[in-house]
């Protein structure tokens, strides 16, 4: 087993994987930019090395900084997290060439996701239903014409380096292509310094419902149910839960089946997901695997009873997994609480929090950073906490999610915490009556 | 169902039930005396009425002016959490007599039990183990000689009103029983205003493993588990856990059936709890039945995933429970994290809380009613929080425990944390290797 971990991240992940790594007897190495020399993750580490200025270039995102805090403290492993160098191959390779373990796949494993094309023709030959669209990037606006033509509109323009909702453009009408081609094209290469963008059937009223998997270096691969992820503002995921209100038994046994083909097409060796598209008629189809863990894992955690972070420890150390499928025993819902204002289009809200007060008791669980007196940096992602409830039923659940937030007291910064107590009172959210267009028509009172 | 319910007590039990009660969709009303005005069951209550002066008598035990609070207010059921009133069986009996419903078990049922040598009595006739002991209450010091002579020493000396360690005197031999006696008829009278006391054969090196049972109006009894209460100072529970290190299966359907056979013999209609004593050949004794909700429930609700309260709520309005027990599907670990300095012979601190910071994450609880700012009073129990870890195996659980306790800031007063974390680290402890004597020898570093 490890020694030591190095931590490439900051925020509440930085802390979950310094949680488990102490449960689990592990040293932890923290590592900082200038503007988190006060998080908690360089408090609770066993050694803190800062690693330069608050943008991520120059931190968090600074490979030979990384690199070098990693031999200074000795650490025999590094865990990258969520965001940052995540699912980026070239660092995972760069780790393995200086001798340290990078806690995730293997670099080729996540190339060969990390490309949205590549991926695709990688799921097609693997059998995994795809959403129908035109074959490789775009050559050209005739040629995106032609092929929306032939799917049918609404179509969908994709980033092929893409993520996070950036490079993509929903088309209705051929009179709107052009000046989208155009706008996708030029995000994409703002975003990602790569301007090549491809085509698909744009799936009306989806669901956006993922399957945990994990896989190990022998070979043995098995999935951890799903988690129903539609709640999204702009492609960003606000609320997550498991199982999905739309699910049924033979939908799981599909789409975990299709789950598991997908992880063993490339071999994955860790724990990750696919993601996939559900429409109304539960037809499901392949968006994208993340090759790392995500921000909404816990409610996986709390449904089976893993900890899936150790599970992707031990995984990297060499251990095998059981090739045992599981299915939910129980409903959990996560409600990401960022510091934005719900009331202003979700403005972010960073500055310093005077007061806080965190729920409890029963059926939840809090994953923050934060803590009284902590003042939220400018520069990075507005997340301060995840809560999770976790019940016997869906309705309990939603029901101890609202009773937590009605007693999170933030103060000093608007937070999303008014946002989620009127979902939890939804009715249509609370039949679980929703796809991933549900908050394009969600008013705040 | 319950419109409104009036929580006569305050502290963490108060602010647990209230959160029930908010996640059933049931209003409550506070009561609290002039030191709590500032506490949060007060704040987190949808109304709120001041009882009395801080001394119990005048306040959390004032019975006619808990009653007006609950007609003001318009309840129409009162719960009386564990300590206070909640064994008060005329307590029961008046609610019942003003239209208003006890959330317990019958007044009956209570004073059945709340007598401990009644209840003994009743154990035997039930055919539930007791511990051997001369009959009824000791009339003299020549009487208790004699029976001491007859059962072998060493003996206890109990008061019949007790509870707590109150009144409670272990003889090693002849020549000590006649200070002891004295002292425990002393200590009796000025606890409980009743200084009869009896005598039983004290088990040496015994395990405290407690049942928890749950029974309905309409004869349905089942059981929950047990809890190892084991870990003990001078008769309080500091540590709690569910499964017990000591339990096997043959033990666990045994102390089940009497547990059941215990609650059945007084038609017991409530959650309840059947306190054992375990020898080290795994004979068990039944020591006294806890016709409440105890502090400690909280580690069955987390392995067995039932909310206790809402089952005590639903039992109390009618409804009927399944008659099925429940085994243990992970195992928890509960901390009382008590504001004392276990430097300092656990001397209580009250006082300000300055600071404070809750862990969280993966495995972890928190149930309490403190915050920021909040001044413990010196009147009442000095238990400001309980912490509970829980995990697929018992050695992860500790862990957790450990790793949370790690992270646990709480300044201004001396808490327990330091107490805990030394005993997650105990040798003995992590093999599940002690009696409720264990704490005896224990040394602080």
């Amino acid at each position: 087993m490890f020694k030591k971990i190095l931590i490439a991240n900051r925020g509440e992940i930085a802390l979950r994987i310094i949680r488990t790594c102490r449960e689990m007897g592990i040293k932890t190495v923290a590592v900082y930019s200038t503007a988190d020399r006060e998080s908690l993750h360089v408090k609770f580490a066993d050694e803190a090395v800062c690693i330069g200025k608050p943008a991520g270039a120059e931190s968090y995102l600074n490979v030979p900084n990384i690199i070098a805090a990693a031999e200074i403290t000795n650490a025999d492993a590094i865990h990258p997290g969520y965001g940052f160098l995540g699912e980026n191959a070239k660092f995972a390779e760069i780790c393995g060439q200086n001798g340290i373990k990078f806690i995730g796949p293997t670099p080729d494993q996540i190339r060969s996701m990390g490309d949205k094309v590549t991926a695709k023709e990688t799921m097609i030959k693997a059998g995994v239903p795809v959403v129908p669209g035109g074959e490789g990037l775009l050559p050209s606006l005739e040629a995106a014409k032609r092929i929306a033509k032939e799917i049918g509109y609404p179509i969908i323009l994709k980033a092929t380096a893409g993520g996070g909702g950036k490079g993509m453009r929903v088309v209705f009408a051929e009179e709107d292509l052009e000046r989208n081609y155009d706008m996708a094209k030029n995000e994409a290469a703002a975003s990602f310094k790569n301007d090549g963008i491809y085509m698909e059937k744009f799936v009306e009223e989806p669901r956006h419902i993922e399957i945990q998997v994990a896989g190990d270096r022998y070979g043995t691969v098995c999935h951890l149910s799903e988690r129903d992820c539609s709640i999204q503002r702009r492609h960003q995921k606000l609320v997550e839960e498991s199982p999905s209100p739309f699910m049924t038994p033979e939908l799981r046994k599909a789409m975990g089946d299709a789950a598991k083909k997908a992880a063993s097409a490339i071999g994955y060796e860790s724990v990750g997901t696919i993601e996939f598209l559900v429409d109304k008629h539960r037809n499901f189809y392949f968006m994208e695997m993340n090759t790392r863990i995500q921000v909404e894992h816990c409610v996986t955690e709390e449904v089976t009873n893993f900890d899936l972070i150790k599970e992707q420890i031990l995984i990297a150390a060499g251990e095998k997994i059981s090739g045992l499928d599981y299915e939910p025993t129980m409903h959990a819902i996560e409600c990401r609480i960022n510091a934005e204002d719900p009331y202003n289009d979700f403005r972010p809200s960073p500055g310093k929090i005077t007061t806080l007060h965190t729920p409890g008791g029963h059926g939840i669980r809090i994953d923050s950073h934060v803590y009284a007196g902590y003042i939220i940096p400018p520069y990075y992602d507005s997340m301060i906490a995840k809560i999770i409830a976790v019940a016997r039923t869906r309705e309990e659940a939603i029901n101890t999610m609202s009773r937590a937030l009605s007693e999170y007291v933030i103060e000093g910064v608007k937070t999303t915490i008014p946002f989620h107590q009127q979902l939890m009172k939804d009715e249509n959210f609370r039949k679980g009556n929703f796809t991933t267009k549900f908050l394009e028509t969600f008013q705040m009172k």
